[in-house]
């Protein structure tokens, strides 16, 4: 594939992304996608056979995203509270679109558990490299129940979006990082 | 309406409840629910016009459905902590449910949420029905943040929602509602 197929493939897995964030995986047709982008249908199915080939590129991307940005939280501290703190951030930085949409994993994973297990799994994908890389950092920490600690602080986060969406409530998404990060601060080093 | 009008009426909207929740309500079509009822398609629109009409009556079911529950629950105990954890109970009861397509009322909000705002007010209604409950048993227990503690509770049910059903977690989802539980607990009466 030259540079321009390349550019392509990218430009209508990032339009995709976004559509299936904003509007969901179900409301979003090969035509959305072609609008989008600009892209011809015709030239498209060059690319991708099928919507969940679509799916499947989406969420590989947004593996990829998320492991950058893991990585640039590991990067920024030596100690695992700042890299646990890095990473709540993210309600923040995204908090707009929290609000609009919740967040694009959990809304995503709870629209593809509707479907079938196949697509289930597929977008399990992504809270399974978040929730590794929590395990890392409760274990630095000296955590004897790491894992029990990433899936809370995974639900915490979820929970909050969930309900600031719902509620459209910017304020309570506030109040409620601060109460996440006072608990990841709490947490003790060995 | 007569009296089979009225039975056709209400298996529309059990069978549409059902569908909206096993499959997303942007995944239901008139056809779906008429197949699910047996009832024809001709039939159906002298209920309702348009979907988002069977989506309204289904909300109304939800809040109905949940003022009764939480109606149980007050009058199950008159120990603020007892009703609330009889509320909490719900995470049990329907653990099968919860663990193939999460919460009926977060998920529908979280699909509602994606498409324009009124939907997305609409889907609010039961959430604030057991809001408002849980802030009266919060007010109960002499909380000086009731509201907050009431989102707190909501949020925490939420979350453990999203992740139980992305995992499929069933241990999970025991170990965070006994989690949700001591928690309900520890809150002291006044």
């Amino acid at each position: 594939m030259g540079n321009k197929g390349e550019n392509n493939r990218q430009r209508i897995v990032s339009a995709a992304d976004q559509l299936f964030y904003r509007r969901g995986y179900n409301q979003t047709s090969f035509r959305d996608i072609s609008d989008e982008t600009g892209i011809p249908r015709g030239n498209f199915y060059y690319y991708f056979k099928t919507k969940e080939d679509i799916l499947g590129a989406v969420i590989d991307a947004r593996v990829n995203a998320f492991e950058e940005m893991l990585e640039a939280c590991s990067s920024s501290a030596s100690d695992p509270r700042e890299r646990l703190l890095c990473f709540t951030n993210m309600l923040s930085v995204s908090e707009d679109a929290v609000l609009q949409a919740g967040c694009p994993i959990g809304t995503l994973s709870s629209e593809l558990a509707k479907d079938d297990d196949a697509y289930q799994e597929m977008s399990r994908a992504v809270f399974t490299v978040i929730r590794q890389w929590l395990v890392k950092q409760f274990n630095a920490l000296g955590s004897s129940s790491s894992d029990e600690k990433a899936m809370d602080l995974l639900a915490r986060m979820q929970g909050v979006c969930v309900m600031a969406c719902a509620f459209d409530d910017r304020k309570y998404l506030r109040r409620s990082l601060a109460d996440i990060q006072a608990w990841v601060n709490s947490q003790t080093l060995s």
